[in-house]
């Protein structure tokens, strides 16, 4: 069973690297790109744990150890 | 328009971030995860381009700025 974890900035959170990137893409030509935001994916392979279990447990494990709540948000869904 | 873009090491490269987050794991009691593989997404906001020309680009910019193909692979899909 896999699970991706996608993390990002909140709205509210400044976010350099994409802005970076965005600048990046702006000197090479690229300016329909109106906004870049940069954030992690996790991608996690579970074993011996059912769904039903793995769906309480999943964002136990995003806000303790993936994300920082205070200026991270998060979705996640199953892969497989 | 929005995109966004997975970026992740190629499965013969080492992942020493997502290493260190599934020892960080299995040390906090959850051993059913048994393989972390760590990412970038990028999200982009488009405009002034049909998405024909953005199916066309996005993979530019993918190859050219957003990934370091030697050691990267990324898949991207439409948002909105």
């Amino acid at each position: 069973m896999k699970v991706r974890v996608l993390v990002s900035f909140k709205d509210s959170v400044l976010d350099p690297q994409g802005q970076t990137v965005q600048y990046a893409l702006h000197t090479l030509g690229y300016d329909f790109i109106k906004n870049v935001r940069q954030g992690k994916v996790f991608e996690l392979e579970l074993e011996g744990i059912s769904k039903e279990n793995a769906q309480e447990i999943i964002p136990q494990i995003c806000d303790k150890v993936l994300t920082n709540p205070i200026i991270e948000k998060y979705s996640w869904h199953f892969l497989e």
